[in-house]
C-alpha cells in the first residue's frame, strides 16, 4: 500500500466535492494500492491539519454548519510550505487577472517538491510555461484535467489514449452556459435577453454573466488546451474573442433551415487561438445541446475524435481530479 | 532506447496499415525511447522473417505486387512459437464461428510469454476469459482497442482516463455501415433496399452485408466492450440481437418529426447485452450521422461521457494498435 499525503487547498464546491469523492472511493483507491491521507484542508478563513489525517466527514459538516473548515488561523500557503506531504489538490477560486492565491499555492508546492492536481484555470491561463518549468525542475507531477470541461476528459484522452497521434487542431464547446443559452434560444425562438434571464433564474448563468457570455471562460480553457496539447506558452491575450451576446433567434433559425446550428466554438489551429460563434453541421459530433461540453481533436492518423461530457458540477469536476490523482500514483 | 521485437501476423488492409504507421512514426517512437523492430510478417500464404528486422517498405511493395508478403513457407503460428520476440500484432481476418487462426496465434503468443495487440474480434468474442487468463498466467500484456470502433478509443478511455469512475452502463453505435444506411435512408426518404444497394456500390457495405445489417458485428463489439469494461466473460450467444433490415423510411421520418433519430444501438446494462434499433434524441451526443462510431459511458461520478470517431479504415485502426503498443512499452 502506497500512502499519499495530500492537502485540499480551497474548500468551496469543488474542494468539498473532492472530499466527498475521496470518502466514497476509499475502498476503490485501496484496491489500487493507494491510501490517500488528507493531512490538511484550507479555505479562505483558515485551515485544519493533522499529519495523521484529518477527518473529512467532520470537515464537510463543519463547513456546512459554520461556513468554514478552519480550526486554525493558518493559510493554505503556509501549510503547503511547512507540512510534509506529497500532493496539493488546488481548488481555490479562479482569478484570471492575477492568478490569485492559486498561483502562489502552486509555486510554493513546486518549490517544496510537491505534486499538484488542480481545477484552477487562472494560474494556467497566465503562467503556464513558468509553472511547467517549476514542476519539471522539482521533478513534480502537474495535472489539470479538471480545469477544462469538468468531467469531459480531453487532455488525458489526447495525452494518454491517443499517444502516437499528432494533433493537428482542436475545436470545442467549452462553456455550458453559452451552449445552454444558444440551445434554448433556438428551441423557444426567444431573444438572447429573455433566455439569459431564464438561465440566471435557473442558476445556469452567474449574476454577472459576462465571464461566460463574452467568451472569456471559453478563451481561458482554450489557452490551457493549446498549452497542454501543443506545448505552447499562450496566455489569454493571444486569443481573438467574440461572445454570443449579438446572436439573434433569426440567425439561429436560418442556420437550422440550412442544416446548421450556431455554437460558441473555441478553436486552436495554425491560424492561432480563436473564440467565436460558428456554424456547425447539425449531424456533426460537435452539435450537442443543453449545458454539455464537447471537444473535437483532429489527428494525423485517427481522423477526428470527439469527446462529450458534463462541463461542470462539483462531483463531476472532483472525478476528474481523482482520475488525475490515480494516474499519477497508480503502479504501472 | 528500449527495443521491442514484434511480428505482424495477418497482412491484409489492417496489417499493412500497421506497417505504414510504423514507418511513418519511427522517429516519434524513438523520441519516446522505443525502437520497434518488426522481425516477422506473415499472411495466409507464408511469411518473411529476420531477427535483425525485416524491411517493411519492401514488404508493402511485395504484397502489392505479388499479393503476398511470403518469402518462406512458414505460418504465422510457427513464427510466434519459434522466433524470439516480445510482441505479436495479430491482424488476421475475424472468424466469429471458431476464432480462426487468430485464436491459435494468441494462445501460442501467451504460451511463449509474448504480449499481444490485436484488432481481431473473433477470438475475443468467443474466448475472452480464457485469453485473459492465459495472458495473466504468462505475465503478458493483452490490448485490443482496435477491435472495437477502429479509431474510437473507448476501451482505453474508460480504463485509463476515467480511472476511479465506476461504469454503470454503455451504449453505442458500433457499426459504421448501419449508421450510414440509416442516415441516408432518412436524408433521401429511400427504402432500406435502395440505400443498401448504394452502400454496396460505394464499398461501404460488403457484398454479403448480413454480418453488418443483421447486427452481428455490433453484437461482437458489444461483447468485447462488456468483457473489457465490466470484467464479464460473455460471448456472442449472450446477446439479444435485432438488425436494421425492417426499418422503413416512414419510421425514420416519424421519429424525426418527434425530435428523434433511429440508430442501431448496442447496449450493456443490468438487463444484459442487447443490440436493436432505438430512438435517440436528436440533440444527444449519440445522434451522429455518416459512418461514424460513437459510444456513451454512463459513469457513477462523471455522468455520461461520449466519444466519437471513425469506426473503420486501415490507418485509423492501425493508429489504435500503435496507441496500445505505446501504452504497453512507454516508461511511466
Amino acid at each position: 500500500m502506497k500512502t499519499i499525503r495530500t492537502s485540499i487547498i480551497g474548500f468551496g464546491a469543488i474542494g468539498q466535492g473532492v472530499a466527498e469523492v475521496l470518502l466514497l472511493k476509499k475502498e476503490y483507491l485501496r484496491s489500487l494500492g493507494l491510501e490517500v491521507r488528507v493531512v490538511a484542508v484550507a479555505d479562505s478563513k483558515g485551515a485544519t491539519f493533522n499529519p495523521n489525517g484529518v477527518d473529512l466527514a467532520k470537515c464537510l459538516v463543519r463547513k456546512r454548519e459554520t461556513g468554514t473548515v478552519a480550526l486554525e488561523k493558518l493559510s493554505g500557503l503556509e501549510l503547503i510550505k511547512r507540512l510534509d506531504h506529497e500532493l496539493v489538490i488546488e481548488t481555490t477560486p479562479t482569478n484570471i487577472e492575477t492568478g490569485g492565491v492559486g498561483l502562489q499555492n502552486m509555486r510554493a508546492a513546486f518549490e517544496t517538491g510537491k505534486d499538484v492536481v488542480t481545477s484552477n484555470k487562472g494560474p494556467l491561463t497566465l503562467k503556464y510555461g513558468e509553472l511547467q518549468e517549476a514542476a519539471k525542475a522539482a521533478g513534480s507531477k502537474f495535472r489539470f484535467e479538471a480545469s477544462v470541461g469538468g468531467a469531459m476528459p480531453i487532455i488525458n484522452l489526447v495525452n494518454e489514449v491517443l499517444a502516437g497521434n499528432e494533433v493537428k487542431g482542436i475545436k470545442g464547446i467549452l462553456n455550458g452556459t453559452c451552449n445552454y443559452i444558444l440551445s434554448r434560444m433556438l428551441e423557444e425562438k426567444a431573444s438572447y435577453k429573455d433566455i439569459l434571464a431564464e438561465s440566471m433564474e435557473l442558476g445556469i448563468a452567474e449574476t454577472d454573466p459576462s465571464y461566460d457570455v463574452e467568451g472569456i471562460d471559453t478563451a481561458c480553457k482554450l489557452v490551457i488546451l493549446a498549452n497542454a496539447l501543443f506545448g505552447l506558452d499562450a496566455t489569454y491575450n493571444d486569443v481573438e474573442v467574440t461572445g454570443i451576446t449579438k446572436i439573434t433567434p433569426d440567425a439561429l433559425e436560418m442556420a437550422q433551415e440550412n442544416g446548421y446550428v450556431i455554437k460558441l466554438i473555441g478553436e486552436v489551429s495554425r491560424k492561432g487561438l480563436q473564440v467565436a460563434p460558428r456554424l456547425v453541421p447539425i449531424k456533426h459530433p460537435l452539435a450537442v445541446g443543453g449545458t454539455l461540453n464537447v471537444a473535437s481533436v483532429d489527428t494525423e492518423l485517427a481522423g477526428e475524435i470527439t469527446v462529450t461530457g458534463k462541463g461542470a458540477g462539483p462531483i463531476e469536476t472532483a472525478s476528474a481530479i481523482l482520475s488525475d490523482l490515480i494516474s499519477i500514483y497508480r503502479e504501472c
